[in-house]
């Protein structure tokens, strides 16, 4: 029986095109199909109490949209097979394969994790970024906020982040600013645009996997650099500068990610010095410089850098909220005006309700009262966890010391396996980044991150000592098993 | 002389460390330069009134930062040397060849600007939107819209967008939904993920020039396919896929930019079947579906393909306000797992205060209200380009006549070039995007795209009567021109 079409005779839409609708309705949501014959258009407009012609004016309609076809004497027949049907692509085959490795399930959500470099949302202070919200948006600027912007970035903010890096001696007369979504959007604006496939790029080992994934995507070879207590081996920097031509070198000056490891400032002056002498592009993403919670500031390397040749990414995603992606460049015009170009062809530029608010969250002061909340905070975390793993980590551990940031390296005595173990200490409610994830060339199986900046101070060490009751019994186990005489085999 | 050093006693910084700081200031800033001398640590210290221990320190300090050098018997030294200086990178030689063209200045802002493909402030409901902004913060869940988010998008606007797609029929069991940022990053995400140098894609000619450029930047080769009246010309589609192996085709089915072109619903079923046939990959770029001024809806690609391969991208940013970046794709979901891992590493995700504050706007039926109001302003805008252009434009000239969205596209009668006048248009105080920024291969030096939907109907009138007295009086000189002899050469 051919389906009851819902007419409304109150409405504008003329009735014709009314049974036209209803039809290709039934058409599309597949009530009639291939094949399928509709009712003739005398027998139509019987049941309708309509016209015959309306009838034929929404068949022709249909026809002449391919939905239907009329057979002279035979009727008119659904046309099926005008949609596609049968087996469809074959996905697999058409996507390339997966060069990311996934990341460990984070696991439930009551469990306690080391796993994310990120904020602590407690201390969000929310009334302040409403407040920055209704500010931006009270202003007579409100529509031009809204309206389509700039690849380089919304302007006040774009004026407020170069004259401040001015202020401080960062941006050289030969430099400008522009706006990314984070330093991620930074650090692949800058593979667009300065790296071919097969190009060397020096960075850290171990690395931030986001980074080293977007240049292993991109064809470049990378060279990691051992990353010790002051940051990246000299040496080994001087070799690899030396053996190849090295495009760029990334280097993260501060709190370094996994490590937190921090370049004293002589290093930073020796790396420019071969950076110069070598032609070599530094790329210096100074995502945590604002997270230092012991110690004294020391000079990014962009300022102690008289060519102004240094490229500089900033962020305010980890001193204030990760959820709104605004990060910034400071370089060479002509650099400059190239990751613009290619910031336009990935995605027009920056959302810009984000960049105004940050731009009032920053100008009012509010930023700078949240950051000393938030390295006070900061402090107590890096204490926490500190101690908890000298108190809880098994002998033989050790762990790096950094004075800011959101994280720290440890490496498990051998044989312990921190990938292995990860599984296992997710059952008993805690999670942390293995070090392959970081590995460049250097795998250190019993390496781990510990993230703790997101995590009150009692989580911390509830955290580690879960953790170090794992290590330790896995240890024992292990060094027994290993003197347990082999079974013979009969 | 050597500067002063202003100490403060009454700080809690050791006065060694202050002596260091401002020692370490004066190198930085310049003005104690490569070579020059300090003063003897005891000569110092009887300056300031300090104990000659003290001074030591701080000089040691320096040292051991590589910004000075002491020399037993001689003094201590800057280390100019240690700071780059000199020439610096070639800048020139190291950025790649600039591949986009620039767009034509925007003029004064008092022109009247047929150029940018946007919507008009005036129609921006600033209260609606100051309203959606408080209520997304209001919720228990305003701290996790500022914490780091997901890839793949805000899941609650994910499971917005998702379900909408479902019930409309545009998804399919095997479909999901990811947001980025406007349909801009969907373009370059599909490149991503998608294409690899030389792979055949086929586009529409005249075409966006961030579609064109993007994909020619990926290496692809791009073959035009025509745009009729009613969309791209299907014969030539058949003859592309037959040629070749073409990767992809991008498809915009409504008020295709920059013709205003809609494809029937014929077409998109041939479409489908060509595609099918050929194991082609469809991206349905439907920017401006939501922008029909007058005639009916017609259903979108995806929504009819049975198969569930289309790959449909949709935005609020025509819509709404483009100043916030959030569009999405809705496809197969192996494709989408890939297309959010290559959005991780372009930009972690999108920001969530954007995409947070749209779902409330949506969700608040603002969204709509909005949609109704922008709709009957596009009918009217529309109205008025079409009888300006009929009016105004001088004989020989054709125009596209939309249905929505945003532009239309003139051909001028030869012998004249849209972008030879361009600059007197602009000097006459109006503006346009002359036709050669949106050929693929086929140009035409008459062409020209009227983005109308931003300018109300007084302003669309006085541009096209400047337009059209312009382009009159060129036509006359250049006709003239073309009769009067040439000189002699004596």
């Amino acid at each position: 029986m051919f389906p009851r079409l819902d007419l409304d005779r109150a409405s504008d839409v003329p009735i014709y095109r009314q049974v036209h609708d209803r039809i290709r309705e039934l058409i599309l949501t597949g009530a009639l199909r291939r094949g399928d014959r509709l009712p003739a258009t005398r027998e139509l407009a019987g049941l309708l109490g309509l016209n015959r012609t309306t009838i034929s004016a929404a068949y022709d309609l249909l026809e002449s949209e391919g939905l239907i076809q009329k057979h002279v004497g035979r009727g008119s027949f659904v046309l099926g097979e005008a949609r596609s049907s049968g087996p469809g692509l074959n996905w697999d085959e058409l996507l390339p394969e997966a060069d990311v490795p996934a990341a460990p399930a984070p696991g439930s959500p009551d469990v306690i994790s080391f796993a994310t470099s990120r904020p602590s949302e407690e201390l969000f202070p929310l009334d302040a970024f409403r407040l920055s919200c209704e500010e931006a948006l009270a202003g007579p600027n409100a529509a031009s906020i809204l309206q389509l912007g700039s690849p380089g970035g919304y302007l006040p903010l774009r004026d407020y982040l170069l004259e401040q890096a001015r202020r401080t001696g960062i941006a050289r007369p030969g430099d400008d600013v522009i706006v990314t979504n984070g330093c991620q959007q930074a650090l692949d604006l800058i593979e667009r645009v300065l790296v071919r496939p097969g190009d060397t790029v020096l960075v850290e080992d171990p690395v931030y996997p986001g980074l080293k994934n977007l240049f292993l995507h991109a064809g470049a070879q990378l060279a990691g650099i051992p990353v010790r207590r002051d940051g990246v081996d000299l040496e080994v920097l001087q070799r690899l500068i030396a053996r190849g031509r090295p495009r760029l070198l990334i280097v993260t000056p501060n709190f370094q990610n996994p490590t937190g490891a921090t370049l004293p400032v002589a290093s930073r002056l020796a790396i420019l010095r071969m950076a110069h002498h070598a032609g070599l592009i530094i790329v210096e993403n100074d995502i945590y410089g604002g997270l230092r919670y012991e110690g004294e500031d020391v000079p990014p390397i962009k300022q102690l850098d008289e060519s102004g040749d240094t490229v500089l990414l900033r962020s305010f995603s980890k001193l204030t909220f990760p959820g709104l992606r605004v990060g910034w460049v400071v370089g060479p015009k002509a650099l400059l005006a190239r990751l613009t170009e290619a910031k336009q062809l990935a995605d027009l530029h920056t959302d810009q309700l984000a960049q105004a608010v940050l731009l009032r969250f920053a100008e009012s002061g509010r930023l700078e009262a949240h950051a000393a909340r938030v390295r006070a905070a900061g402090a107590e975390r890096l204490r926490a966890v500190l101690e908890a793993c000298e108190r809880y980590l098994p002998p033989g551990s050790s762990f790096t010391r950094p004075e800011g940031g959101m994280s720290l390296w440890v490496r498990l005595p051998e044989p312990l396996d921190a990938g292995e173990l990860l599984g296992r200490a997710q059952a008993a409610g805690v999670s942390y980044m293995p070090g392959r994830y970081f590995t460049v060339a250097r795998h250190e199986p019993g390496a781990l991150r510990l993230s703790f900046a997101g995590l009150p101070p009692e989580k911390i060490e509830a955290g580690l000592a879960i953790l170090g009751n794992l290590f330790s019994s896995e240890l024992a186990r292990a060094r027994t098993e290993r003197f347990e005489p082999a079974q013979a085999i009969v």
